[in-house]
C-alpha cells in the first residue's frame, strides 16, 4: 500500500494531542490538536437557558465554532467585521453542539446552561471532528466543575463519550483523517460523530462532485471506528491526567 | 405490522406530485409535493458567475431555500425582517446547491449562473428533500431553455436524476418519508440524496438525543433506495409529459 | 377606442380569481390573481400585540409584503440574503396594514394580532392591489375562525370589504388596472384603496417624470371606482362559495 | 368659523421661513421653517451614478430623509444606532426623490448625482412637505453652482418648482398644514406635491382609521393648492435675495 | 511669530459662541460653534436605565455624536444607511460620555438617563472638543429642568465645568483649536478635557505618522490649559443669559 | 512601599514572554504574554490596498482586535453573533493600526497589505498594550518574510521598534502594568505607546470617575517610559532567538 503524502497508512490518524486547562477562567479549557490543525475548546457555564426553554427545569447545552482570520493558509475576513455568521460556520456550530447533546442529560443542568466554544488556532482539515473531540474533554471538566460546587442534581449527567473523525475519498482509496492537502481534493468526504458505547451519533457524507456507493460507505465507516477508537484513548488519558492548578 | 397515523406502510411514500410550469417567468418552474408539503422550485439564469470563479469559464449553480411564514403550523418570523438567515435555512440552502450540483457538467453553462429557489409554501415535513426532488425538475427545463437558444456548449450537461427522501425512527420502527407529526419525535433522522444511477450524493443521519447502530443504519438506507426509486419514476412521468405553453 | 395590448379596454380589469383555502395551516389563505399577477395572501393569529400596545386591551393587525425572487421577469435578490428590506417593500407593508386597520374593530379581538402576510409568486404589475384585494378575504377568513372559537368581543368586528385597483395615464390615456408592460412605461400611476360602502382608505398618486392635472385625477378616481366595484364583486362570490374541508 | 389652536384659520399656512446659505459646504444648504418645524436641507453634488445607471450619460438625483433624536417631543432612537433605516424614514426620503426628480432634466447634470439631505432639527408635523419645499431652494443653488462652474450641458435644467404642503381633516373640518397636534388626531391626512405651473407631481391620502369621500378628496386639494401658493411666493423671495458670501 | 491662515496667534482660540435654548423640545439644546465648527448640543432625560444598571437605583448618562452627510467638505455617507456606526463616531460618542460623567453624580438622577446627543452641522475641525463643550452646557440645563420638577435627590449633582480643546504641532508649531486646515496636517495632535477646578479628565494625543517627545507633551498641555480657561469663560457667560421663553 | 496583591513593585512588571512562530500560516505568528494575559498576534501579507489608497503605489498597515468568548472571567458575546462590532473593540483595533504604523515606511510595501490580527486568548488588564507589544514582533517577522522573497522596495522599511503598557493610579499610587484586579477599579488609566528611540507615539488618559492633576501625569509618563524600555528588552531577545523551522 503506498504511503499518504505525510508519511501515515490509509487507515491511521494524525498525531492526536489534547491539552487540558489551556486558560483559567472557563470551567473547562482543552486545546486538541489532530497534527497541525489546533482547536482551541472551553465550556463555560451561564445561569439561565434560552427563552424557549425557560421554566422547562432543563438545561441546555450550545455551541459556538469559529475560525481565527489566521488560522488558514490565506487570511479569511473576520465575521464580527462581515456583520453575519457565514453558513459554514454555521453548519458547524449546530453540529457540535447536537453531537454533545447527546451525551448528557440537560435535567441534571437545572436552568444553566454550558456554553461550548470552539475557535480554530490552525487550521489543517478536520476542524469540526478535533472541535467535537476536544470540546467533549472540556465539557467533562465543566461538569467537575458544576459537581464540585454541589450544582447537579445527577452527580453523573455524562452517559458516554463522544468523538468525531473524518474520511474520505481520495486518489480512489479509502482514509482516515484527511489533512487539508487531502481534504481540498476528496471526491467524498464524511464525518462520523460516535460513542464510545459503539453506536453512532451523527454522519454527514458528501460526494463532491462525485457520488459513491454503498460497499464504499460501509468501508469509509469501518475506517472512522477505529479512528474514533483511537480518540476515546487519548480522551481517556488526558482525563486521567490531573489538570494542574491554577498558577 | 401497524400502520402510520395517516394509513401508511412503514416503507410507503406520501403521494408525490410534480406540476412543471408552475409558474411562467423563470426557466424552470415546478410545484412539488410529498403529501401535504408544497415547495415552488424555480430555476432561473443569471449571466455571470460569484466573483472567485471569474475568468474559469465555468458556470456555476446555487440555491436559496425559504420558508414563507405561513407554511408551518405556527407562524413563523420573515427572515428578511430579522435582517439574517438563520443556520437552518443556510444549512439547507447548501445542501441543495451541492446535491444538485453532483448531476450537471458546469462547464457546458459558460460563465452563466444557475439559481434554484425553493421555498415552501406549506411545510409537512421533508420540505428539503421534497425541494431537491423538485429542483431537479426544475434544472432539467431550464436546461433545456438554454439549449433551445444554444447557450450550451454540450447539449446533455445532466448526467443522471437527483432525487432525496427523509427515512427515521419512530416508536422504535425504521419508517420512510416522515411528515411533520413523525419528524418532530423521530429518534434518528436522516435524508439520503441519491441518483437514479444507484450511487448516493449525500447522506445527513442525526439521532435527536439517541445514538444509532450499524444495522440501523443499513436498514434506513435500504428504505431511502424504495423511496429514491419511487420519485425517480415521478420525475419521469413529469418530464415526459408535455409542458403547457404560456397563456 | 383603441385596445391595449391584452386586448382590454381602458376601462377594463383583468380576470380576477379569488381561491380561498389556498394553503392548511394560517385561520385564512387566499390565492389571488389579476391575470397574471398571483399573490398568496394568509392571515395568521398570534397570541399578543407589540410592545407599544400592551395593556391597552386592544389587537392589533400588521401585514408584510414580499417577491418571491423568482416572480418578476429577472430573478431578484431575496431580501433575507441581503441582510434588509427593501424601502419599496417596506412602504407596500405599511399600506397593506393601514388599508386593512381601517375595516376592522381592533377592540373586538382583544390582546391578539392578525398577521396578514401577502407573497408574490408571479409579478405581472398591480401586486399591491391585487395583495390589498386578497388580504381582505384572508382577514374575513381569519376572523370567522376566531368567532368559532369564541375569541371575539364583538362577533360581527369588520365594518366594510376593502379592495384596491392601480389607475394610470399610459400613452395619453387613462387605464384602469395597469399590467407590467404598461405600469413599466406609464406617465402617471395612482394606487386607489377603497371600501365598498363608496368612501376611499388611501389614494396614492405619482407623477413618474411627469404630473398631472385635477381633471386627470377625477377620471382617474373615476375609472378606479369601476374597478373596486368588480373586486368587491370577485370578494363577495369567493366568501359566498364553501371553503372545501381541508384533506 | 372657530380657530384652530395656534390661532390660525382653516385654511391659512403657518408663519414660512426659509434661509439659504444656512450652511457653508454644501452647494446648497437652506433651513426651512413651517412654524415650530425646521428641517435643514442641503444638495450636494457627487461625481457619478448609481450603478445601474453607469453608461447612460444621464445624471441622478437622490434624497435622503432623517430625523434628529431629540427633534421631537419624546426623544427617538438614532437609525445609525439601530442598524436600519425604518420604513417611514424611507418612505419619506423615496418621495422627496421622486418629487424633486419632476422639475429637473437629469440629462443636463451628465453623470453627476445630486444628494438632498433633509434632516430635520426640529417636528411639529409637516416635515416632510416642508422638506420637498426647502429641498428645492436648495436644489436650486446647485444647479447655480454646476451652472457657474461650467458643468451643465442645459443652463436652465428646471422646468418648474416644486412645493409640498399637508391638508387633513381634524374636528370634522377640512384644514391646511397641520401642526404635530392636529396631525396625531387627524381623521384623514393628505400630502400634496405640486409644480408652480399648476399640475401635481404626487398626492398622498391616507384616511387613518377613517374613511374620506370623494368631496372631501376635492376640498382638500383646494386648500393644498392655496397652500403651494403661498409656498411658492416664499421660495421666489427667498430666491430673490441675494446670497450671503461665504466669510 | 508668524500668524495662522486665519490670522491667529499659536495660543488663541477661534470665536466661541454658545446659543441656549437652540431648539425646543429636549430639555437643554445648545448651539456650540468654535470657529466654523457647528454642533448641535441636546440634553433629553428619558426614564430608566440601561438593563445592566437595572436595580441600582443609580442613574445613567450616554452620548451619541453624528456628522450630518453635509456637514464635511465632501459630502459623506450616512451611517444609517450603511447600517452601522463607523468606529470613528463610536469612539468619539464614548469620550464625549465619559467626560461628561466626571462631573456629575449620577446617584441623584435616581433610576433616569440623560442622553446628550451632539449633531454636527458644519464640520471644520475640532468637532469632539466642541461637542463636550456644548454638551455641558446642555446637560446644566437638563439638570435645572429636572431640579425645577422635583426629580433630583442632590439639587446640585454637577461638581464642576468640564470642556475640551484640541491642540497639535503643526509647521512645526504647537498651535491651540486646530481648524480642518491645520488638523489634517498635524504632525500630532491632542484633544484635552479638562475640569474649571483644574486637573483634567482625559487626554488623548497622537501622533500622526510622526512621534513627540515630552517637552512638546508639556507644552501642548500648557496651551490647552489656556484654551479651556476660555472655554469656561464663555460656558459660564452662556448660563448666566436668561434662556428665552419658548414661543 | 506596600507590596500589590501579586506581590511586585509599583513601578514594576509582570512576567512578559513573546513567543514567535507560535502558528504556521502567517508571514509571522507571536504569543505574547504580560502575565495572565495572553494575546495571539498574526501578520499576514494580502495582496492589494483599500480601495482609498489604490494607485497611490503605498501599502498599508491595518488592525483587527477581538476577544474570545472565554477569555474573560465570565463569558462574553462573540461580536460576529452580535451582528457588529463593539465600539471598545473598534477603538482598539484602530489604536493598534495607528501605533504600528508609526514604525514603518509603507511606500517600501507597494500596493500591498499587512494585516495584523490581535486575539486575546486569556484576558487579565492590559491586553491592547500586550497586543501592540507583540503586534511589532509579528510585524518585524512579516518583514524579514517579504524581504526574503524580494518584494521590499526599502529592505529596511521599520524605523524603531514600538511597545505599549498601562498605568494608572490605584489605591491613590501610581502603578506600572495594571492587572484586572486592578484596571477595574482603578481611578485613572492610562496607555502609552512609545518607541525604542524615546519619543511617544500615542497617550491616552482617563479618569474612571475621577480628574487627575498634571503631576500625577508626569508620574504616570515616567512609570510607562520605565516599562516600556523593559518591553524593548523582551522584543529583543525574541527576535535575537532563530525562529524555529515549520515542521
Amino acid at each position: 500500500m503506498s504511503r499518504r503524502a505525510d508519511g501515515r497508512a490509509d487507515d491511521e490518524m494524525r498525531p492526536v494531542r489534547i491539552t487540558r486547562g489551556f486558560t483559567d477562567h472557563p470551567a473547562g479549557s482543552v486545546l486538541v490538536e489532530f497534527g497541525q490543525t489546533r482547536v482551541m475548546c472551553t465550556a463555560s457555564v451561564e445561569e439561565g437557558v434560552p427563552r424557549w426553554r425557560r421554566g422547562s427545569g432543563l438545561g441546555w447545552l450550545t455551541a459556538e465554532y469559529a475560525m481565527l482570520p489566521a488560522a488558514t493558509h490565506t487570511r479569511s475576513q473576520r465575521e464580527s467585521v462581515k456583520g453575519k455568521v457565514g453558513g459554514r460556520t454555521q453548519e458547524i456550530s449546530r453540529l457540535i453542539g447536537r453531537s454533545l447533546r447527546a451525551c448528557i442529560d440537560l435535567a441534571a443542568l437545572g436552568e444553566n446552561t454550558i456554553a461550548l466554544d470552539c475557535d480554530v488556532l490552525q487550521a489543517d482539515g478536520g476542524t469540526r471532528t478535533a472541535a467535537i473531540t476536544g470540546a467533549y474533554v472540556a465539557l467533562v471538566d465543566a461538569v467537575a466543575f458544576l459537581n464540585e460546587r454541589g450544582k447537579l442534581a445527577d452527580p453523573q449527567p455524562i452517559s458516554c463519550a463522544i468523538a468525531a473523525v473524518s474520511v474520505g475519498v481520495v486518489d480512489g482509496r479509502v482514509r482516515l483523517d484527511l489533512p487539508y492537502e487531502e481534504d481540498s481534493r476528496a471526491e467524498v468526504d464524511m464525518n462520523v460523530v460516535a460513542t464510545d458505547a459503539g453506536p453512532l451519533v451523527e454522519i454527514q457524507g458528501t460526494g463532491e462532485g462525485a457520488t459513491f456507493a454503498r460497499p464504499t460507505l460501509d468501508k469509509m465507516l469501518d475506517l472512522a471506528a477505529l479512528g474514533t477508537t483511537r480518540l476515546f484513548e487519548a480522551q481517556r488519558e488526558a482525563l486521567d491526567t490531573p489538570l494542574r492548578a491554577a498558577d
